[in-house]
């Protein structure tokens, strides 16, 4: 594979991005620091627009369309938080959009896509495909489809927010990023390399969908059944093609959490460092957690994906 | 009264306390800004160590211990923030201290304040008296008493949340702040009146314990039984007699929220700001939001005071 995105494509993204993401907070624990011997960073992406990274990356692909592509607008499926980052990113840049959502899909999630500005389409999952149904409408009417993580535009823009910890805090000794498609892993595992380059990179995905670890290792993609997991923004059955590539040539190794131990880090931050963080959000620290005896006298960072969780799930998880 | 607490005295806190307390982060949400027609603008001190602007109050006070006053400790009686303010800047600056805790207190904020390092003794609510037995403590063994808000040192302290919100935005048309007894709203008067002359400021309490109202109201003050309300930190029965003088002449009025709208506060910030915040810390935020209408076009701030309410409580009162 040729052309894959480089550091500079984060660099870009960066420029592209400036006034419209949040430059989101980097918190500090006493109460971590102490206990894993270390300094530990937190770039907070819960605290992004829409609640999640994926803003990053969605603007920035928007930002590259040209005057046909703005007029004939974007088409994106997703159920979670990619479309609501298509739909505000395309109403900021008056371009229009079109999310392809299940039927089934939360009524909370088709109100906030709809209230950024999207088209919401619906289809039936158990007899429809979305995919198909996707491309139609991009065919159809000259749409462009813009995937939720396998497009160097957007991981471009997801490596932002691992570009902006290390212009804060400077260079790390480890790096713990949340992986589900590899869009974040990826740009950020860019970053690290330019900014930091003796920095460990870590994605870390949930123990039920284990296929980045296993294609990682193996060195080819494997694909697996959609895993059981409440990590549901990483419930992705593969890594993409180019995030794969990225990955494999960036990054040092693929970790796993559990749920126990992501509901164990979600009631962590929400006692005591008082942010919501979502399940799928919770991976990056669970892993670091497990091998905090290895970090003793390290700078440490870990990115937090999103904080877009029901507060009503929130609570029946923490519950437990 | 003579001799009360100015901006200089809060001027001189900020340099105290730093290094040693956060600068917590001054938090943005464009959905609020959409839905006020303004520019508000969130310091967030349940991001503060401990998990509330107790803390500055707290170190301030005990920095200013002269050698003999950190030889025999201090005493402190609260089942709340304030003692474990004290007992953790007591520990960082090298002083014992004793805190006076009811034997009914929850399991969690007794370990807490063992946790940083606190002498707990507890009492009887319903036969002892907290103050007698702290005043006791204090002349038998020459320890000094600070109390939670009452005091130039405490409140000086508090004041340097709103000297760091005003530093860092500049001048507000507005600023809103959570009120008990009265110390971080008579500190951050200060500050405001220095900083920003023509800044409305308020004090927000429950509306079930509306004593600072009727005390700013008739010019005098007033005292109430204990309030029933779940803002656990405002439960005050009277303003304090320093706080109550500053208050007076730098505050614009004193606003109420009832239960229900802290509530929705409560649930607002978790839901769309992804932070959580204790009943008490809703109230500046409940205040705002009913008088809206009023701060279009305006540069507002709130204070939130704190983050300390356990998960348990917290989806027992988001879930009603």
């Amino acid at each position: 594979m040729q052309n894959l995105p480089t550091y500079d494509d984060v660099v870009a993204a960066a420029g592209r991005i400036e006034g419209h993401a949040h430059r989101t907070p980097v918190m500090r624990s006493r109460t971590v620091d102490t206990d894993f011997g270390a300094e530990v960073f937190f770039k907070c992406e819960n605290l992004q627009r829409m609640g999640a990274f994926k803003f990053r990356g969605a603007f920035n692909a928007l930002s590259r369309f040209d005057e046909q592509q703005r007029r004939a607008g974007v088409v994106a499926f997703s159920s979670g938080n990619h479309a609501q980052a298509i739909a505000l990113s395309a109403s900021l840049l008056g371009i229009p959009s079109t999310i392809v959502m299940p039927l089934d899909a939360p009524a909370s999630k088709v109100a906030a896509t709809k209230g950024y500005g999207g088209n919401v389409i619906t289809y039936d999952r158990y007899t429809e495909d979305r995919e198909a149904i996707g491309r139609g409408l991009a065919e159809k009417h000259g749409m462009t489809l813009i995937p939720p993580f396998d497009h160097p535009d957007v991981l471009a823009g997801q490596g932002t927010a691992a570009k902006e910890l290390f212009d804060e805090v400077g260079p790390l000794d480890a790096l713990f990023v949340c992986l589900g498609g590899g869009g974040l892993l990826s740009g950020c595992s860019l970053a690290a390399r330019a900014l930091s380059p003796d920095c460990k990179v870590y994605g870390v995905e949930p123990a039920a969908g284990d296929d980045g670890q296993q294609s990682f290792r193996s060195g080819k993609r494997v694909h697996i059944d959609t895993p059981k997991t409440i990590a549901d923004g990483a419930q992705t059955q593969s890594l993409g093609q180019i995030t794969f590539e990225i990955i494999r040539r960036n990054v040092d190794d693929i970790l796993t959490a559990t749920d126990e131990q992501l509901v164990d880090a979600m009631r962590f931050y929400a006692s005591r460092m008082k942010i919501v963080v979502e399940p799928t959000g919770c991976l990056s620290f669970a892993a670091a957690r497990e091998m905090k005896a290895s970090l003793r006298g390290k700078r440490v960072g870990i990115i937090i994906s999103g904080g877009n969780v029901d507060l009503e799930r929130f609570c029946s998880l923490i519950g437990n």
